[in-house]
């Protein structure tokens, strides 16, 4: 009798166990609308699901994630986590783990994965150079030093890394499409490269300078790239205004046939046309730009600041140049990441412990998440975009 | 005796079903390398795996597919397939099942999810009009009649569908945003419309003219949105040549500040500048172009081409106009989809029954999927992608 309960019992969880298919009715098996949010302060990760307003794990562990950044595989299930301490840690946003973690360097900037999903890169400070890994098992693939602390690492189609190097002002593309790695160096970029960028359509690299006036761009479309310079005024403009925060490059929004960049150090925009290069206009804002995103299938830049005027975010229009919205999320706003589509932003405010969910239309907020000291904020929906 | 061994058999396959929890081991929990190729004789649709290169299921019975779309949801999880036979069909992409089938309407063309992935449009040639259904029940939401056959729908930021009328010549916006739908009626946006497209920054709406000569741009972004003829000689352009197929707007690529448009009837592609509307050069093709598509950050454009020209496939440069590369992949090419970082193309082969992958770097082909009369290949990556 007892046998015969304990079958029924065991078959009932076993029926039960079936009547759940492996992908079905839950939640988190389809990864096309989950992120994960940085808590800067505690090395973890915060799961969310977009499409629920909601956190629904955390992974713990990461290290220090003072200054983080995450890319996806292609299939979205997967996050590479670049931590400030040279952690690279690859974790599984469905079973919400761990799933390798190198520390692969003393001190990291940042990281890409090549257009195939198969290559994860990472840019250094200590020792310097770029380190490739095996995006499935994370065994290096290939240490390209550089004598040289690297910025503004990218992934550019066509297994390719771009990156410069803060100490030389050399821009160096690595491409993985052969037997053996190419290595093609650009001298003469510009003196200390403190950011670049690749525009979204993989062929401006722009790199901002910080030892001298100017920003430099680089056509990856052209047979030879080769380093234009342009805005030769840009750069640290006035000594009565320190510069609390050098801007995000990653930042520089592309819209409406324009880029635009955070003037270092000033309370301004500065608009640039992206086929001329020349200055468009200047758009006065709240306080010192760190990050200008754009709004997807929008004319509209969103705008947040450097300390102490960092509890605001500002609405810009790219063809007006005009500032059309202010809105006050809260103490410490760090990040912001668009909706795909841009239906909505979420915004984290790291001394309330909040991610805000703002509708970009009506400008209300329709949702919030606690998170601990939340910084930058990753959706999946970077897995299918080049130059993150 | 046969009592324990029973507890024992069962209570292993419950272990093992514990064992392999719902989200770990299978490589199809996560969705977004994932998506499906409609086999149109068939009504049926192929589960394909892009980071595998391989077809992992099949979903029977979609009715109608001889000419078929489908978009998908935010989580990348369930697909809107629209069916010639006026059939709605919502499909799970990781069980592979029909969630809910509708036959909404006699005999439809298109469809399109909003920005918030909340709602789900349909236009129809029989009765005409457009329907517009819960993406989560399928249930009706709103029913537009228009008393006339509707052409070119898409979705456009902030809960908003749009598309042009055959019969009248009009173009309308549905906005949902609010309580009430807010329905816009624009005239005059000439005379019999047989396809339009939205571009992927969600600002202009082109409208392709079968009764008169022209194309017509809409700047969304505006205040008051106003049609705006250009190319006025654009149209069917010698009785000499037949028209074997009308081109698919869809297939209007947008790069490098200009669009391509497929002449009508003719064996060449049109650029024209996306600022000032001019055209700035032809390219001389191998036939009529069908769909013309932009490699995603690249300069290139890919083009297949109406019957009996249909085996081949060209590859054009958008800056110097120039054919750049001829392919056969076989008989009756009928769609192309590309990664979404545009590291490799999925090539439908009708009479071949093949999907061939090639590498768009190399142009080499690397990998090939059977399907029975393969056509349109749509990856799950559209989820995050506007206009669609």
């Amino acid at each position: 009798m007892i046998q015969r309960r304990a079958i029924i019992a065991v078959a009932a969880m076993w029926a039960l166990a079936l009547a759940v298919p492996a992908n079905a009715g839950d939640p988190c098996c389809a990864t096309g609308d989950l992120g994960l949010v940085v808590e800067r302060a505690s090395g973890s990760l915060v799961v969310v699901d977009r499409s629920e307003h909601a956190a629904v794990g955390r992974i713990e562990g990461l290290g220090d994630l003072s200054h983080a950044s995450i890319t996806y595989s292609p299939d979205e299930r997967h996050a590479y986590v670049f931590g400030r301490d040279g952690g690279l840690t690859k974790v599984d946003i469905l079973t919400r783990k761990i799933v390798k973690r190198v520390v692969q360097a003393g001190n990291s900037i940042g990281g890409a994965i090549s257009d195939d999903g198969e290559l994860v890169a990472v840019s250094n400070y200590e020792p310097g150079g770029v380190r490739v890994f095996d995006a499935e098992t994370l065994g290096i693939v290939a240490d390209i030093p550089a004598g040289a602390k690297t910025i503004g690492l990218a992934d550019a189609p066509g297994r390719r890394f771009i990156w410069s190097l803060w100490d030389t002002g050399e821009t160096w593309i690595a491409d993985f499409s052969g037997e053996k790695l190419l290595l093609t160096k650009l001298a003469d970029v510009g003196k200390n490269p403190f950011d670049a960028v690749l525009t979204d359509d993989g062929r401006t690299y722009l790199v901002g300078l910080f030892g001298e006036k100017g920003v430099t761009a680089i056509d990856l479309w052209a047979d030879e790239p080769k380093p234009v310079r342009f805005l030769k005024d840009y750069g640290k403009t006035s000594d009565d205004l320190p510069v609390y925060k050098m801007p995000h490059l990653q930042g520089w929004a592309f819209t409406d046939g324009q880029f635009v960049l955070p003037a270092v150090g000033a309370h301004e925009l500065l608009w640039v046309d992206r086929g001329t290069l020349e200055p468009t206009g200047r758009t006065p804002v709240h306080g010192q730009p760190v990050f200008i995103i754009a709004q997807p299938a929008s004319p509209y830049v969103w705008v947040n600041f450097a300390t102490p005027l960092n509890d605001t975010v500002q609405v810009v229009d790219s063809r007006t140049h005009q500032v059309v919205k202010s809105i006050v999320p809260g103490p410490a706003v760090l990040h912001m990441e668009f909706a795909p589509r841009g239906a909505e932003v979420w915004i984290s405010v790291r001394d309330s412990n909040k991610v805000l969910i703002y509708d970009t239309h009506s400008f209300r907020q329709i949702g919030e998440i606690e998170a601990q000291s939340p910084s930058g904020i990753f959706f999946t929906a970077r897995a299918h975009r080049t130059g993150l």
